[in-house]
C-alpha cells in the first residue's frame, strides 16, 4: 500500500493526492452516513489523461477505484465497499463548450449542476434535472446516479439529458458512448444510457455532453394546503387525470412543514395543514394561465384550506425554499438523517403513507415525508443519532420495511438515489436471480476484474430476499468488516 | 437441417412452422431489398413459453434465430446474415393490459403500432412514436430498431416510450428488464434501454410495456412552400431558435413533391416549389394559436411562396398524406427503393443536401429527399432496378458516400433505421476499434455464443473505415455467400 501511495504522490503531488489518515476522514461517507469507510487514498485529476494514468496504475496494483463528485449521494455510492482509491472530480470543473444552436453543452464531470444553468441562463437556457443538492452536486455524480429532482416529473431524469460521454474504463481505455446529435441519431447500442446510473461500476466519465433546455415563457407556482393527506393526494390524481402536466407536483406532510417553519428555511407554509401541495406550471403564458385556473378549481373541489400563488420570482423562490430546505430542516433535528427513496404507483400513495407511519411507530423512529407526488416517488426521512448503534439498527430496520412495502405496493426500491451500498439487501426483492445474472454479465462486460466501485448496485451472488436479512446491512455497516 | 425442420413442425404444426422453400421466399428480405437471404425456416409462436421452447431447441442445434415483426425494417434487420430460423411475432398480437391511470399499456410484440393507438383513442390517449410504416409495423419491431417518426422531434424515439420488456435470451432464459413505474423508478442498470435498438442481437422481446401519451388539446398543421431549399431550411432554424417546439418539422424536396403529386398520395402540394415545409403544432389551444402565428411570421420572413393551414382533421390528413406516402410514391418509380437514413447537424442541412445531389449525379442515380428537418435526420431515396447488378452497385456506392458525408459533417450514419446488414461497412466511420470492442463485450454478455441475429449491428473484428471498402457490401449482398 505504501508503494501505491508513493506512486500516487509522485503522479499528482501532495496537493492532489490525499494519503493522510486525518485528511481521508472527510471522505469516509456521503449523505448516507450510516455506511462509513475510509478510502486508501484520494486523487484529484484534472484531465482525461490523468484519470487514465491513475486507473492504469491502480489496475497494475489490482486496487479498485471509486469515482466521487461532491459526495452528496444518498445511497453510499462514493463510499468504498472494499479497500479502494477515490477519484474525485473536484478539479474537473470546466464547461468545455456551449452550443445554443444545438441546445447542448460539453462539460467536465466536476461541474456543479447549478453552475451549468448559471453559465447558460443569459442564452435563455437551463439544465433541467434539479436534485435538491443542485447547488453543490456535480454533473458527473448526477450521471453516475441517474439523479432526479422535482422537475423530472415533466422533464425526465438525468438519463434523458445526457447525450454522450467520454469514459475511462477499468483497463484505462477511453471510450466514447452516445452521440451529441440527439434522439434521432441513436443508431447504435445505447451504451451511454447503460452507463448512466451505473454508479461508477462501469468506469468513470471524464467528459459529458448534456442537453440544454429552453426556458419556458412563463412559470407559475401554487401552494395548496389540505386538511388531510388523502385530499392532497386526491388533488394530484385529479391534476394528472385532467391531462395537465405540471413541471413539478410536490407534497410535504405536517411534520415536515413544522420542521421547515421552525428552521432557516421558513417559507410561510400554513402550519395547521396536514399536507401542502406545491404545483409548478410552466410553458407558454396563455396555457399556463389556463392550467393554473384548472389547478385552482381542482384544489377547491378537494376542499383545500387555502391556495396561494406566487405572483413574482421572489415569492416563487420563497414557496420553493421550504421544499428545497426540507432535508436541511430535518437534518437539524438530530445528528444524522436517513433520506429514503422508494416508488409506489400514484394511486396507492395514501395507503402507503399510512402504512409507513405504522412502520415508524413500530420501530419508534421519527418519520416525516416529502415526496414527488406526480410519480409516486416517496422520500420518508428519519432523523436519528448515528452514534447510537441501537437507534441506527432500528432506523435501518424501519427503512428496510418501508422499501419492502413499496415493492409490495407494486413499486420500486429506488426512484432517484441509486442502490449504492444502502439497498443491496433490497435488490432481490425486485429481481430474480436470473435478472440479476443478466445485469452482472452486462457489468462484467465493462469491468471483468471488478475494479470499478466493486460491491455496489448488485448484491453478491446467492443473496435472496427475506425480511430477516435486513440485519445483514446492519452487520455490514455497523459491524466493521471490509473497507473500514 | 431436416431433423431441425421436423422438430419445428412437431412443435408448431404445419400452419405455424414454415419450411417450404416457396413459402420461405416471402421472408428473404425486408424493406432493404438489396440484401436477400432465405431463412432455414420460419416459426410463429403465440406465447413467451413457445418462444422459449424454440429458442432452446435452436440452441441445442447451434442454429441462430432472427426475430421478425412485419418485415418493414429498412436496414436488413430481419434478413438472416447467417443460416438461421426466423421467429415471427405475427401471432403475438394481444394488447394484454391498458392502464389509463398509469398511462401505460402492456402488449405482445406483434401488435401493430397504429392498432395500439386505435385501441386507446377513446381514452384520449395515443402511442407517440409514428414511423411511416405505422399502419403495418409492429411494436416489437419498433423496439428492436428503436424506430422514430416525424413526431419524434418533440416526443422522442421508441426508447423514450418503452418502460419495460420481458425478453427471451439466447439460452432460453426469460428476463424482465426495466420498470413500469416511469422515469422516477430507474434505480437499476438501464438494460431495457440497452435492449431497445439492439436489433434482435440481445434476444427477443415477448411482452412490452409502453408509455401512452395524452392527446394534445389542439393540433394545427401548416404547409409552407419555398422557392429554395435554403429558405425552407432557414425557416426550420428560425423556428427552433425562436424556442418553438413543433410536434413535427418535415421537408420534402421538389423531386419528392412531384412524385407524390403524380401518385395516389396526391396531397395538393405546390409543384413549383423547390421545397415544402410541413409544420405540426400541438398542445393547449391558446398556445398552439400563438405558435402558429409565430410560424407564419417566420415563413413570411423567409419569403415563403405560400402558407396553407389545415383548418379541419380532413385537411390535416391531406397535408400529411403526401409526406406519409412519399416512400410509396417514390417506390412506384422503379422496382426497388433504397431509403437512406443519415443525420447531420441542423445547421449543415443545406450544404449536405447540395453535396448529396452531387454524389447522386456522379453515380448517375435518381435521388430525392424527404427529411425530419428539426433534427437533421435525412432520408435520401434512390429508386432503382434491383435486378440490374450494375445499377445496384452504383446505388450502394452512392449510398455509402452519402453516409460518409453525413459523418464528415459531424453527423451520424443512422437516425432511426438501425444498422442491420445495410450499414455494417459504415460503422467504423463513426467508432474506433476500442469503442466497438466495448459494444461487442456488452453484446456477448447477453449472447455469448452469437445465436441472436448474428452478423448484424457490429461489423467483424478488424473491419476498418476506408471508402474503398464499400464494394464489400456489394460482394456480400450481390455476390452470394453465407446465408443465401
Amino acid at each position: 500500500m505504501d508503494a501505491l501511495r508513493r506512486q500516487l504522490l509522485d503522479l499528482f503531488g501532495p496537493h492532489r493526492a490525499i494519503v493522510n489518515e486525518a485528511a481521508l476522514l472527510a471522505y469516509e461517507c456521503d449523505g448516507f452516513t450510516v455506511h462509513k469507510a475510509r478510502p486508501l487514498a484520494v486523487v484529484l485529476p484534472e484531465s482525461t489523461a490523468e484519470v487514465q494514468r491513475v486507473v492504469r496504475l491502480l489496475r497494475a496494483h489490482r486496487v479498485p477505484f471509486v469515482p466521487r463528485g461532491a459526495g452528496t449521494c444518498l445511497s453510499g455510492g462514493p463510499t468504498p465497499a472494499q479497500p479502494a482509491v477515490v477519484i474525485e472530480t473536484a478539479r474537473m470543473k470546466q464547461i468545455l463548450r456551449v452550443s445554443p444552436e444545438d441546445l447542448l453543452a460539453v462539460v467536465q464531470p466536476g461541474v456543479v449542476n447549478a453552475d451549468l444553468t448559471r453559465a447558460v441562463q443569459h442564452l435563455g437556457l437551463h439544465y433541467a434535472p434539479d436534485p435538491s443538492s443542485q447547488t453543490v452536486c456535480t454533473i458527473g455524480g448526477n450521471l453516475a446516479e441517474n439523479s432526479g429532482g422535482p422537475h423530472c416529473f415533466k422533464y425526465g431524469m438525468t438519463t434523458d439529458h445526457v447525450l454522450a460521454a467520454e469514459v475511462v474504463l477499468a483497463d484505462g481505455e477511453v471510450a466514447r458512448l452516445g452521440s451529441a446529435l440527439g434522439p434521432h441519431a441513436m443508431g447504435e447500442l445505447d451504451l451511454v444510457g447503460l452507463f448512466t446510473g451505473s454508479e461508477g461500476t462501469f468506469g468513470i466519465a471524464t467528459e459529458i455532453t448534456v442537453r440544454l433546455s429552453p426556458d419556458p415563457e412563463a412559470v407559475r407556482t401554487l401552494l395548496a394546503a389540505f386538511a388531510s393527506m388523502e385530499a392532497a393526494c386526491g388533488a394530484v390524481s385529479d391534476i394528472v387525470a385532467a391531462g395537465l402536466v405540471p413541471a413539478a407536483l410536490e407534497i410535504l406532510d405536517q411534520a415536515t412543514i413544522r420542521a421547515v417553519e421552525a428552521s432557516v428555511y421558513r417559507a410561510g407554509y400554513p402550519q395547521d395543514a396536514a399536507a401542502v401541495l406545491l404545483v409548478e406550471l410552466d410553458g407558454p403564458a396563455l396555457a399556463v394561465d389556463e392550467d393554473a385556473q384548472a389547478v385552482r378549481a381542482i384544489c377547491a373541489r378537494r376542499a383545500a384550506l387555502s391556495t396561494e400563488e406566487a405572483a413574482d420570482p421572489e415569492n416563487r423562490k420563497r414557496l420553493w425554499k421550504g421544499r428545497k430546505g426540507a432535508f436541511g430542516a430535518m437534518g437539524r433535528l438530530s445528528t444524522d438523517l436517513y433520506v429514503l427513496d422508494g416508488v409506489v404507483p400514484r394511486t396507492r400513495l395514501v395507503e402507503t403513507l399510512r402504512a409507513i407511519t405504522g412502520i415508524g411507530a413500530r420501530h419508534g423512529v421519527t418519520l416525516t415525508n416529502v415526496f414527488h407526488a406526480g410519480d409516486g416517488n416517496l422520500h420518508p426521512n428519519i432523523a436519528f443519532d448515528g452514534r447510537d448503534p441501537e437507534q441506527t439498527a432500528a432506523v435501518l430496520a424501519a427503512g428496510y420495511e418501508i422499501l419492502e412495502l413499496c415493492v409490495r405496493m407494486g413499486g420500486s426500491i429506488s426512484g432517484e438515489h441509486g442502490i449504492g451500498s444502502e439497498k443491496l439487501d433490497h435488490v432481490p426483492l425486485m429481481f430474480t436471480p436470473d435478472d440479476l445474472e443478466v445485469m452482472r454479465r452486462a457489468r462484467s462486460a465493462f469491468d471483468p476484474e471488478g475494479l470499478c466501485n466493486p460491491g455496489k448496485v448488485l448484491p453478491q451472488r446467492g443473496s435472496c430476499a427475506e425480511p430477516a436479512r435486513w440485519p445483514k446491512m446492519v452487520e455490514r455497516v455497523l459491524g466493521g468488516g471490509e473497507g473500514r
